[in-house]
Order: C-alpha cells, then structure tokens, then sequence
C-alpha cells in the first residue's frame, strides 16, 4: 500500500517531519513516498506546492498527506483549499497559546528564534566535541559538560556528536584501553571528572559484529576479547560509581536523550 | 514575563521539543522556563510528570504550558485531567490519519520505527563525513552523496555532520587552499565530481571574526586576505558551474537543509 506524503514548511521542515515520522510509524504496514518542500514563505511558491500535491493526486488517484508547518495564517488558509488531507502541526495550537499567555502570536514566517540565538552554542559544543573526541585533549575536560568512556567501538563518537549538535551539550568521550581495562580502577586521567563520566557498552555480540567491520578476524574483533573487555568495563563502571547505559538497540538519539535525562544535564536553553 | 513548560513524551521528546519551539519562538517576549521528561511510557510515569507539572502550578500561580506526544490514548487522557494547558502534538492527527488511510493505528508507545530501521545508515554517513572531512580520503569522494567545497572555515565540517546525522546524506567537504584560489580553475582532485560540489560562503567580515577566534592577529585571519579568498572562491564557483549559498546569517540546520534541497538530493528515506 502507497501513499504519497507531502512536508510543507515555510523554513527547514524539520517540525513537519519530525510530528509526520511519529504518526506514520503508527501505521508500519504502509509505504510513504515521501517529498518535502522546504522555505515555502510565499504565496507563490506555496501555489508552486499546491500544484505538485494535485499533480500527485491525479496521477495516484488518491489525495496525498500533507504535513504542514506554515507559521502564516494565509498560507495555511490556502493549503487547506488544495484538496489534500492537511495535516497542520500548529492546528489550534497558535490560537490557544495565545489565549494561555494573554498575546497575540507574531505570525513570523520562517525564522524559528531559538534556534537561531543558539546556533553559535552550539557550534562550539560541536567544535569541543571534534577536538575531546578519543581521548584527544583531557586537559579540556574542566570544559566539558559530560564524558562518555566505554570500549572502542562502543558508540562514543556519535552520542557525543548528537549531544553537540541537538543539544548544545559539551560532550567528551575517552575509549577505554586494554590495560586500562585489566586495572579496573579509574584511569589517571578520568579521576578528577569522576561526576561527568557516563559509561556506554552494549552486547559483546553486537560489538563483535562492528569490530569485524574495522578489523575483520582480528583478535581486537574475536567474540571472546569482546566479552572480556565489556565485562571489565562493567566491572569498573561499578567500582567507580559511574552510570552507565546498554546501547545494543537503541538509535543515536535514543542514546543522547538517555544520557541527557539520566545524568540530569540541562538541555541547551534554546 | 516567565512561564513554566514542560515537554513530556514517551521517547525522546525530540517531536515535542520540535513543536513547542516552533510555536514558543513565536511569542518572543516570553522567558520561558523549560522542563523536558522524556521516556514517560507508564502510567506510573504519568503520575509523576503530572506530580512535578502540578507542584510548578503551586510554586508559580500560574498552570503550565504542557508539549506532549504520547501515542497511548490512555495516557493522553491521564495528562488532559492534570490541569495543565496541554498541547498534544497527535490531537486528532491519529484519528484523521486512520480515516484518510483506512486502517488502525498500532499505538505503539515509543518507538518512532522509521528513526531506528535507518539508524545504521545514518551511522554509516556520519563514519563517512568523519573520514573525509577538511579535504581528506578523497579517494572516497566515489562513494559521496555530496562535497562541499570552500575556504577555510567557511563552516563546511558542522554541515556535513548535519546532513549525515540528521538527513543519512554522506557529505564530504574540500577546504579551498590559498595557492588552489589563485589558480581560478577546479583543483585537479574535484574534476571528476563536478555534479557532487556545492560551494559554501559567507560575508568577509564574518570569516574574519571567526578566523580572528583561531588565530588572532594572523595574515590568515587578516580582513583583506578574507576578502581576497571569498572573491576568489566566488569566481571559481562562477566559472565552474558550481551552486553556492552564502551562510552568513544561517543556523546549521538551514545550511543542511538548504543545500538538500537546491541539489536536490533525495533525503534519506526513514
């Protein structure tokens, strides 16, 4: 069963997307063909969107899905007469938060204000990130918001990356090396930053699996290094008091949001 | 003039977050106080959001602005008697969509299926902006979706893990050397993938600032060589045919998203 499925935006699209990815994985039986239109601010390119949602509907014989995200009360207005099945994330919403806060709504098309304010927060935490990625710069840490530490391949780099970028969160992260494992105490370099340390670990089947990818049939990749080396990891989580978290099947925002909430960061202030 | 919000979801929350920006941003002369609780997947759970939502109410006098996206109808009906001003990210969304499509949702709590089937290849892109970015692996540019090319923090390296993270796009960037810009021709390495460039700009006066940060005082940061590189880049995306955006004034995500939608590179299919 297809569908085709529309994201109308007057700025990025991520808000259209991100509410038309959560109620269309309550319907995984079907396939969405999916398109989105970006920076449609104006009359005449939300015409232009208009016409490709029709054209749509004549070729399928069906009248696709639309997601909306149009700040501007004539826009919406107008998208609501092209026939499609609107689906307007802001519906009603504008209209209440205005009566809740006892204002009227700037109606700014495009421009999300936070975002912006923050771009530059967040840069930097991006740029932290690259710079504490692998151990590189703990004489940065004092500037961290967190350390993520876990085995190589244990998903650091991308939490870290998500954590930056998302979130505006200062994210290091330390790989935990072989002799550092069989010690089981904190390395030297850790112990100052006891309160930021997160741990991440996962299966050691799944590690197996990832490590095979850099280094296939090598002993760092073999099943039974994999175990030992999670297990360690585990036990010196424990010792050390660190929390940690198994990333086996979780996403990359999964594991950031997770982190986040457990380890009571604030978010960025947008 | 503050207000407590909170957003409660029974994943990430990234989707209420996404809205409650949106629509927050349009009442700019609101502090807003901002809560996330994520993972709330149980009534118990619930309980103890709407708990923390109620004692704000007493603390401030004044009922909390709720963002939530809970798929259970259950708990939906739990937050909607807590007394705070909900706004439902789904309301009447799920509902309108079941007709459209003729089908029951599965109200699944959690889970947005989409973001996790695609998880790996976002993984896998964000892997490939890792190891070719700033110019390097160019014998990988074969397997890239897209290069940006252009001077030297001309903010090519956030871009490109933006679109890898958030879009599942490989994206390798080529820094444009000096001794490269002098030439006015497309350096020899990016011949081959003319129809892979889009170039990356930015006002003179904002690159100086920036370079200013990394190397205060230098000729690189100077403002008249910034001014002779971005002409120089200029006229080098002119001859080559190459599209550009100036990102001046430009948040990371609408760099991304922009220059995914003029290529008109197929977003990745969650």
């Amino acid at each position: 069963m297809d569908r085709a499925v529309f994201f109308i935006s007057d700025h990025t699209g991520i808000t259209a997307e991100a509410l038309g990815r959560s109620l269309l994985s309550q319907f995984p039986d079907f396939r969405f063909e999916r398109t989105t239109l970006p920076f449609v601010d104006t009359e005449v390119k939300l015409r232009a969107a208009c016409q490709r949602i029709q054209a749509s509907q004549r070729d399928s014989g069906q009248a696709p899905l639309v997601f909306s995200s149009l700040a501007n009360a004539g826009l919406r207005t107008l998208l609501m007469a092209s026939g499609a099945v609107v689906f307007d994330v802001f519906e009603g919403h504008i209209e209440r938060l205005e009566t809740a806060l006892g204002l009227q709504s700037a109606q700014a098309v495009g421009r999300a204000h936070g975002f912006h304010a923050q771009g530059r927060e967040r840069i930097e935490a991006l740029k932290f990130a690259l710079d504490t990625d692998d151990g590189l710069r703990a004489d940065a840490y004092g500037a961290a918001d967190i350390i993520l530490v876990g085995v190589s391949r244990s998903g650091k780099t991308p939490a870290c990356l998500y954590l930056s970028l998302q979130y505006g969160v200062a994210a290091a992260n330390y790989p935990l090396a072989e002799e550092e494992l069989e010690r089981v105490e904190l390395p030297r370099t850790l112990r100052a930053w006891r309160d930021k340390l997160f741990g991440l670990t996962l299966a050691p089947e799944r590690l197996h699996l990832l490590r095979e990818e850099r280094r296939p049939g090598s002993r760092y990749a073999a099943l039974p290094q994999c175990r030992r080396e999670i297990q360690a990891a585990a036990a010196l989580f424990q010792t050390a008091g660190i929390p940690c978290l198994d990333t086996s099947n979780m996403s990359v925002e999964e594991i950031a949001t997770t982190v986040l909430h457990r380890s009571a960061l604030k978010r960025l202030r947008w």
